[in-house]
């Protein structure tokens, strides 16, 4: 398999693999949800587990019938756990998010009796963004909303769901950069930086399989040939990393954020830990976003 | 004065203004600052005192003569000192660094007993950037490159040193984004936030002048009307910053690499806290970043 490039191809090798994926969509009550679900079951990928109340739905997806299952739900609460338990029940093969709070679905993931994580699983994010300015291909970050100051044992499942993420996207040997403001090793000031040593030591003796990890590096050395030459700086990178993981949540938002406020960019985002990938979109999301961010879930389950 | 919006405006400014800024220049031996210290003579706003081995420089600084003085120092260590010894003498205005390690220039500038930072004055750095993106503007962020973690005290003279460079740029009432992943004050994994509520409230009752200060916004609320009004959060700032703090070098870092790397950008960047503007750039800087920085500090002095 070619490495996807884009959400446009990402979309075309979903729609021409044979089996869709199950998504138990938690009331899906919203527009931008409901448009996200039309545009996925209009490529053929899913079939959609509504959990929610259908008299507000309407004839929105009739067109759809025959891919389409409704599930009564009276309330945001009651969809949360139903579709939480859709997906645990293995009935449902992605959970998404419609018009509920974040806070009510994670809590109805984070269920220890009922919910979707597994013991010593790590809950964390993952973003993949088309930045148009860095040429016609996909970048992969973790973790801009999730987890606030990473242990080292959380970075490490970060890395390990990045990679297999990329690995799922086609590229085989994925380039993983490990992000500090310099390329320094500081343990008084950066202690994560010694953490990314050991990381580093760990990937190069194939506890993750085949892949490149490096760092400390800052953001353009990961991303810029030039400004690893310019800096006089070696790295197995070579400047050209398929995917960033940030020393906390504070830097890995004000990259997205940027990305996504001062360029071109279209994002798709994912919570991986659960025993299904779960798309939670933000309020700001574009229905847009939200399709891409159900395609990348479906995919990384396929 | 109207805001100067972009490095052109800001040159021409100076051009305009009757008096020279007298610049040290340590160790001015590399091409690019000998480029971005020719620009700023043809300019006409400054004296070069240029601190170094004059038989190196050969006939570069000629066209130039009536402007320029040549200052002896046989290695970059000297040249530093001798650099610095100009600033503490009101023999120069500005400071900027030539072809001298960054250590060796701070460690000058730092010096108790013959350096220029007044006792209990916070050494930071403030950029300024033009984001083709975000239109005809100019953006000034603090900290991205010297303090790792800043106190509460600290922070509060990052913020007096931006409204002080916005006000000198013709901003009247600077608008300042205290940036953090959400909007919410966050004691436990973000103890920065509560401090912010402090600074906001000294900027409400008057301790830093005319100033709007906001916080905490994530960065796209703090640059997006559209984006703040998604959320549905009142700010006074209206998604219209023209400054923003970020809470640690990590999360500036990122913003600084992730506009100069994805976005088109120019760039300029002073040290403050010192009693003179220090212009210190880092090696990928072009000579046109080091002229624009020499612009930046040649104003802020002015």
């Amino acid at each position: 398999m070619e490495a996807i490039k884009n959400f446009d191809q990402l979309v075309s090798h979903l729609s021409s693999l044979a089996q869709r994926r199950r998504v138990a969509v938690a009331f899906p009550h919203d527009h931008s949800t409901q448009e996200a679900v039309l545009m996925a079951l209009k490529e053929g990928f899913i079939d959609a587990l509504l959990v929610g109340d259908r008299t507000l739905m309407g004839t929105v997806f009739e067109p759809y019938s025959d891919h389409v299952t409704y599930i009564d739900a009276h309330d945001a609460g009651e969809a949360c756990q139903k579709a939480v338990a859709l997906a645990r029940n293995g009935q449902a093969d992605v959970l998404m998010k419609g018009l509920v709070n974040t806070d009510d679905l994670l809590r109805a993931v984070l269920s220890k009796t009922d919910g979707l994580l597994p013991q010593g699983r790590v809950l964390t994010h993952v973003t993949c963004a088309h930045i148009a300015e860095h040429g016609d291909q996909l970048l992969f970050c973790s973790d801009v909303a999730v987890i606030p100051h990473p242990t080292a044992d959380q970075r490490r499942e970060q890395l390990k769901y990045i990679l297999n993420l990329c690995r799922t996207m086609g590229i085989d040997e994925p380039r993983v950069g490990l992000i500090n403001c310099t390329e320094k090793v500081n343990a008084k000031h950066f202690p994560f930086t010694v953490e990314y040593t050991e990381l580093i030591a760990e990937a190069q003796r194939g506890d993750f399989g085949a892949c490149i990890v490096d760092g400390p590096l800052d953001l353009k050395t990961c991303f810029s040939p030039e400004a690893l030459h310019k800096k006089g700086i070696d790295s197995p990178l070579e400047g050209r990393a398929d995917a960033i993981i940030f020393p906390d949540i504070q830097a890995g938002n004000v990259f997205y954020k940027t990305i996504t406020c001062f360029c071109h960019t279209e994002t798709a985002a994912i919570l991986c830990g659960p025993s299904v990938p779960v798309v939670l979109p933000s309020r700001g999301d574009s229905p847009k976003n939200k399709f891409y961010s159900l395609a990348l879930a479906s995919l990384t389950n396929a």
